[in-house]
């Protein structure tokens, strides 16, 4: 297995059917510097536009439709003392009359703390004088391209991935995209080291990683949605509007991931859902929102 | 402070301004047996119907519209060693065409061990054999009665709780309602031993329990939906369909909590939320779905 | 069959299971005046208070739960020459950053010409200056007691009917309401002279009026959701949030309309209504919104 | 001014920056053939596959992003004597415990009689044996290229337009679409002979057409989603889920034509279209559903 460092010499603001970037071996490891989701890199310079740069396609060896990619998620470095935020919750997070209390939204500035690995606001603000958060860094979009060729903008989600902004996607999860094309074309950024859940601020704390994957096809594994993997949990993911049928397409997964690799039917799958199953809002900011339906392991017996 | 054992003689259906089965002062403590959702209690007797009867009214002294009932969960002990559920998700949480597979809906039956606090499949399930859920009591159904003499069914929530089925409202919770009728008129019922998020096979474990709840008025406490706090958290619930639009006043009632009790402006509340807050899915079965909007004491200071 | 005139004593701001202001035989006509939505009658007294202030309840002897009460609206009379409105499109029917941009809601009046059936503003609008809108009155809130004892607020709606504001529902249009208490309660109020499709200024042309229904049972004729005809069509009504569960409801009750009515199973059904269904929204204001399900006679043949 | 055959040698399943298949002059007309959304054309020869191939891109010379593309549909003509449909109402548009009671989707076929135009189910189905329709052919997808360079599918819609199947899409009537890359690069097919609202069953009666477009450039004229113009209405198009979304984007775009065109503000436009908006449910079958806010000339003066 090949470690590839990967600098990419063009970003994209879609992901889907483009000319790879890279072409690495099926098992292989790809760490790369990833811009904000404005298009700075680590040093202040632009090199790309938002909404989400992303690096990439790499093209996975081995991948075809019909496959699953598997994206381990091995580190997360970060790469600047700087992050950025908008000031203001989104006005489709409150009731529709209170939006017009809201102030401007204006960009705001934060200090990461790579050594404590910590993040605080850069001006004080009032109430907030000691707040201090523990980065917990995660990949605010990445994915593979999607079906029919398909070219799909990074500010948004679907089956193939993409700007999901779901908190737990960080270090020591594994996901697994739906392979529509050949070779994957996987694609990664718009890093965040912070982030509630659901985006309500229509940011996370939005600076520059350096991104540690291993990319790994498993054949005739196909899925629908977006499945993972933390130290705990299994996961699926809907990407959708209203939350309802997000919610939705991740339950459904989770029923045919718990069928096929875990030998519940539909019955018992329900037994044990109805009494353990978690939700996750990803974001409820983005076009399409995230929610994931999670189990914990604790609960379940491969087969 | 007096402690009041409640024994109803009728039960209701709907959370309303109806006549009061008990008086009780500021600060007093209530114990009472609950029956469970289909109306059976401990003995298997059936003194009441569903959707969910409650025991109550309890005009509580003092309180009046404008004002919040502080609600103390102080206890949960289960009374009985069987509880039901559905053995099918609900329709609403799968992709639409997925529900031609859905089995039929049957009611099954739960062991409950009140000894090892542990609840089983009173029958085995293929895959299951293992299951043993520790019980997690919480009540899926309490409120105070709605505005403007209004009587509304249990199986549904709104601004004066009702129907919320949110698993953290469990022993050790307290609940704020904001008082539309004098004496708050409290009711509660609808017990579950176990639930998992979103109650999505449409019950959590439904059994009896005596639960003991202290009432307190707050003065001049305006809210508009129902607030919490548990050991960890605060949070807010808004109940409504779709989740988007429960998450919107959950999410409006907490800038507002944030404002009034903790100085936090729109603007600095924003930059909180949108770093640190978390949603959790009550419910998406009932005719309200229920989401809460919830932020850990850590990052809090009570002016 | 008798005509009753009837003028109430005291108006409600819920739809429930209320003491009867009126008995009436079955196939009785009753006249009676309305108030408009914020409780001022003709002459400008206020003997009530919005939401919706009601007429009613009326006992239709013979109407018992499982029965439709059948209601003709056999006329509308305005009775005042002023209406209002309010002056600005909801922040729930826009963008919800556009929000930011709506001028302050304030209260509008409008000169109601009787005699040419007309409504023009009081207050010259640039732009609208030659506006003059022909009057089409239409009951705004109307229904019967709910089911389990509710008692609903008039500013939404359910299967028992309620604030629907949906714009067919005037003369020469009849519609059908689930009986759910003995002796059905009707309930009616909220009438507008003129409103658009969505109510989406939160009001009609909100105005008082003589109103003349005839109420009859319709034994064993079990329905779930209103039904209506016009001269034209015919039509269900879905009450609920969002607007594609209300769109469920209707539909859903249209499909059992067309089967047990006009001989169509689900099959044939389909055929049809994906050809020639109509959907009219009805309100996206209120807490429940409306849509009907509408089918031109022209393609129906009555078993 | 020019009139172009085109006659595709490829289809596309998406609606992109793909390379020019015909470049046009801005004002030219085209008449092209369009296939049937599953890829059979006139003849019964399947050039292409489903969902909805596309014929295009055409190039129009002097589109620039910020320009909108006027499209008249100037005619069109059904070319074979037998469509499609599918038999059942989709599963999301009745309630979702209904869909286990839905029979299995099949395709069912009708014959088109361009002599009378009108269409009859191809096998008598008990009910409907005199059902005949009169064709009222409409575009189901059409639309340009959307921005960013993004290629999106045929089975969905956006801002550029796409799979928005919504009934008034027919011969008399013009739409606008806010250009997003050079030359346009529109593309159109799905045309259906008849189609409901919400094309409930999931396709119109899908059949393949012959259709005249003229395509002119509004130089400067930006606009967010797609305009349209009948001779007696003007509208806007929304296209998202839920319908409450759709509804929202078309009416803040109606509500921007109005300021910009017609001289109203919001105050002005809001008295106007509370009183006589009218809303359709373009498609509730889509990825993305299609709204439309639509307002009679009768109430307008262009400034």
């Amino acid at each position: 297995m090949t470690t590839h460092h990967f600098t990419p010499t063009s970003y994209h603001n879609v992901i889907g059917s483009l000319s790879p970037a890279l072409h690495v071996a099926d098992g292989d490891t790809v760490v790369t510097q990833t811009l904000d989701a404005a298009g700075y890199d680590k040093d202040g310079s632009r090199p790309a536009f938002g909404p989400n740069p992303m690096n990439g396609p790499i093209f996975v060896e081995g991948a075809e439709p019909g496959d699953s990619l598997k994206v381990e998620i091995l580190g997360m470095v970060p790469t600047r003392d700087t992050g950025f935020t908008k000031s203001v919750v989104a006005g489709n997070v409150v009731d529709p009359e209170d939006v017009r209390t809201l102030p401007p939204i204006e960009r705001v500035y934060w200090r990461i703390d790579r050594e404590r690995s910590t993040a605080q606001l850069a001006e004080p603000v009032a109430g907030l004088e000691n707040l201090v958060l523990p980065l917990s860094p995660m990949i605010g979009c990445f994915g593979v391209a999607p079906s029919l060729g398909q070219a799909i903008s990074t500010a948004t989600s679907g089956e193939f991935g993409g700007n999901m902004d779901y908190r737990l996607l960080g270090p020591g999860t594994t996901i697994w995209f739906p392979v529509s094309a050949p070779g994957a074309l996987f694609f990664l950024g718009d890093c965040h080291a912070v982030q509630g859940d659901g985006e309500i601020v229509g940011t996370g704390i939005e600076t520059t990683f350096e991104v540690t994957v291993r990319l790994t096809v498993e054949k005739k594994k196909t899925i629908t949605w977006p499945r993972g993997e933390t130290a705990d949990d299994i996961f699926t993911i809907g990407n959708a509007r209203p939350l309802d049928q997000a919610l939705q397409h991740a339950t459904s997964e989770m029923l045919r991931w718990l069928g096929t690799d875990y030998g519940l039917d539909k019955t018992a799958a329900s037994h044990l859902l109805g009494q353990v199953v978690r939700y996750d809002v990803g974001n409820v900011f983005d076009p399409a929102y995230t929610m994931a339906c999670r189990v914990a392991k604790t609960w379940l017996t491969k087969r």
